[in-house]
């Protein structure tokens, strides 16, 4: 076996660098791993095959392990009647302003020929920002008595929020999630229900997205519109902002009360039932490409790339059979390979590129493994090939060996980056104990995360001055202290910094 | 093994019969089976677990075949801009009608409080109805030369289509479905890939959802909007109406002028493309339903049944539990039989209901197989069980031969099915030879198809005099003569009929 090296270059495959401008380089990586494109309708981006790949690698593990914990798929209308929001007026003010609102149900020719809205609806709909309100209606239909609870519901959807500021899978004016709703006889089981699918996200974004995730509480200021406690994951990202993966929400019995959702229990008596929501979105997206990204294009964890391995042939296959053969030998043996309990996710890439567009194209999209067969390969029944994270060359190594090490050599790569996000979280969150030290840490640049007791009615001059809000406070967090400012005093410290 | 008989019972679990009245049997089976629930926006519908799990079996089907036919999953904007659609004007004119349209970006307080649509967007947007226009537009950005192409694109998505008239399943506002768009260097090849993908379509009919299919072409009056031609799956009810259950068009290069789709050739020439669209919807659901229920609820073909076999105690099983250890070990035992290259789909239903409920609730719900395990099947290691096609019970068969023949017993029934679709199908289609001959076929309560020479420039006509459509023009049919009506020479017959 010949020595490993690192890949020797001039320059880096996206310009420009992180380090440049990292806003530059985020959009970057999504055009040139084709992760998605804009489209003309403003906010709105379309996902491209690769990009949806990845979507559809989230979905296919979530929604087993959603399954798993006993909860069906369903699916609710896109379409929300006005007056369904009105029920809850604090669900309507936090969503007012984002809405996009539906009017008229047909087109009709204007008098220039040019087509125009037709047919005024008697009552506007919205276009779902979320489902609470319609599946809440749903609810109160079909739950009667204690033996319909709990009832577990998740839906896969489009949702529209008409955001101002857009971002590639960061903040879209629509956006691809999963929205699970469930209704519970008891608080107690409403709640532990919010905490079980938190920790479902939380070994999701650990284990499959090898993301280091801080569970979490949302203060009073970011809680969800109607929630009585919101959980979160945060997850810090490369330029150590803050980029919220996933929420929690447990409503107690406001939304039974708005929509009525009651149940008799076993005596005969009417209770409302206590409701939870939980949702994750294409955003995971971007927090993959914020956390583990390079100057070289996006780095994909082993368990959620597409394609784990992908083969290319070198030497031209038609004028040496032997290479292709050697090739497609090789991909139906890693076929047969099992990495986390499914089998290897293998392409042989023979479309018509030169030998260099087709690495670069494989390394900008992030494949965990890229292996070269030319004619010394087939010679001496070798394989050679670069390790992703760490654009690491191989070479020499058997045939046999490379099939029997391929699923520890993308263990190893799945803990690197996920060792990676954990040291650049712990190593950037600072307990703060004075407010001089807070204005101190947060003039620096890319300050990270601070932990300090701070009064939440704070938030907002907060914002203004700093930019800065309070992510969540960690579960593990239950010391009470005294705020900075004010000096109230504060049953436990906050995570605050700058967020996506 | 005793005596395999029919389960007798004094009436119906459906009420009306299809008999009776074939339209409220439809919403009954719906209702019974909890397919779906009506919302409370006007023709959209709910589409609940039992039913949403039927449309994922779909899913998993088609997008094995579709991904192995060479083509990637994207996903594209919910909203077209108006002026996208006044590029074809063909295309507009066909979905003016049917466009939920998209005024406002937000919701604001009125004087009284309540909140109305604010914010006016300076160009409305459309809700999709179908996608060839955004994806067109996408499409000129991602094809510059003939190493682009083809460019094969799938999307799985919602559209939404104001029908005035609405049914669950059948036509409904908004309605899930995949849309397939490819792109193609040549006409030759476009069509081809037309005519592929109604053949994978056909085959999926057929073996999966056990549904004779007739393949055909649309009349003028009766294709796509802005499509040259338009190719369906077109298939007989069991109340001999026909039912579209999927469409592939062939676009020329209407939509690639329309969005200036071009590439460069070998020689650098500029050509337009030339492109296809093809899909199926939750349509295919109510297919099902009117093509296999029967007065007992729905029937639903082994390959597509979200659980292929229900287990259920029918002996207290906490105060025997021998009962729930011989259930599992079957549940566990059968889970690892193949059918169709996959593992059985298995429920143990441990829920706590009579056992009439439960046997009903199954047996309204479709499920092929329903074991029943009590104290005498314990006792002599056998296993009982109903049949849902034909309602048959059979009793004291081992242990071991019902695991061996349980796929054989799942063939036999999805064989059965098709074989009654196919035989509904070939006797209630006629030969019509002339005009009175037509006029009577048609005077009959559920006449069923006439095969007839007509002119297409009858076809409005037809609809008002008879309420009869154009079906297509199967694509066996190439033997010329004259119409019926007008006399004129016609290239082939008609298939004519009631549609849904």
């Amino acid at each position: 076996m010949e020595k490993d090296k690192t890949m020797s270059k001039s320059k880096t495959a996206l310009s420009p660098t992180r380090e440049e401008n990292f806003s530059e380089w985020f959009h970057s990586i999504i055009r040139e791993a084709e992760l998605a494109d804009h489209s003309s309708v403003k906010g709105c981006m379309v996902i491209r095959p690769w990009g949806f790949a990845i979507w559809e690698r989230i979905q296919a593990i979530l929604d087993r392990t959603i399954k798993e914990t006993g909860h069906e798929n369903a699916y609710f209308p896109l379409f929300v009647p006005l007056h369904f929001f009105d029920k809850e007026a604090d669900h309507i003010s936090g969503f007012a302003k984002e809405c996009a609102v539906v009017t008229h149900r047909r087109l009709e020719p204007s008098a220039d020929g040019k087509f125009i809205p037709g047919s005024p609806l008697a009552e506007p709909l919205i276009v779902r920002p979320t489902s609470e309100t319609m599946i809440g209606e749903m609810f109160s239909k079909w739950i009667h008595s204690h033996r319909d609870l709990p009832l577990l519901i998740n839906q896969w959807a489009n949702v529209v929020r008409w955001e101002m500021r857009t971002r590639p899978f960061l903040r879209t004016s629509e956006f691809l999630w999963q929205e699970g709703h469930t209704a519970h006889a008891t608080a107690e089981e409403a709640k532990s229900e919010t905490r079980k699918m938190l920790d479902v996200y939380e070994h999701f974004i650990r284990s499959s997205l090898a993301i280091h995730p801080i569970k979490g509480m949302k203060t009073e200021s970011e809680k969800f519109p109607g929630a009585q406690q919101t959980y979160c994951i945060e997850a810090l990202m490369q330029d150590n902002k803050a980029l919220q993966m996933g929420t929690s929400h447990f409503f107690g019995d406001t939304f039974a009360r708005s929509f009525n959702i009651q149940f008799s229990d076993e005596t005969g008596e009417r209770h409302y039932v206590q409701t939870t929501s939980w949702g994750v979105s294409t955003r995971l997206i971007g927090g993959c490409i914020l956390s583990h990204g390079d100057d070289n294009g996006l780095v994909l964890s082993p368990d959620l790339a597409p394609k784990q391995i992908v083969i290319m042939p070198v030497h031209r296959y038609r004028e040496h059979p032997e290479v292709l053969d050697y090739c497609q030998k090789l991909e139906n043996s890693l076929k047969t390979v099992i990495f986390h309990q499914e089998r290897l996710r293998v392409l042989l890439d023979l479309k018509e590129e030169t030998g260099g567009e087709k690495k670069w194209k494989w390394i900008k999209k992030g494949v965990p493994i890229l292996v070269e067969i030319g004619l010394k390969e087939v010679e001496t029944k070798s394989i050679g090939w670069i390790e992703r994270v760490g654009l690491i060359q191989k070479k020499g190594v058997s045939f046999e060996t490379f099939l029997q090490e391929a699923p520890t050599l993308l263990q190893e790569m799945q803990d690197t980056i996920l060792a990676s996000s954990e040291h650049r979280t712990r190593t950037n969150i600072q307990v703060i104990s004075s407010k001089a030290e807070f204005y101190d840490f947060f003039a620096q640049k890319n300050p990270g995360l601070a932990l300090c007791y701070c009064s939440d009615h704070l938030a907002d001059q907060l914002k203004e001055e700093l930019q800065v809000t309070p992510r969540c406070i960690p579960l593990e967090e239950d010391h009470p202290g005294r705020c900075l400012f004010s000096g109230k005093d504060l049953p436990s410290r906050t995570l605050i910094g700058k967020a996506y």
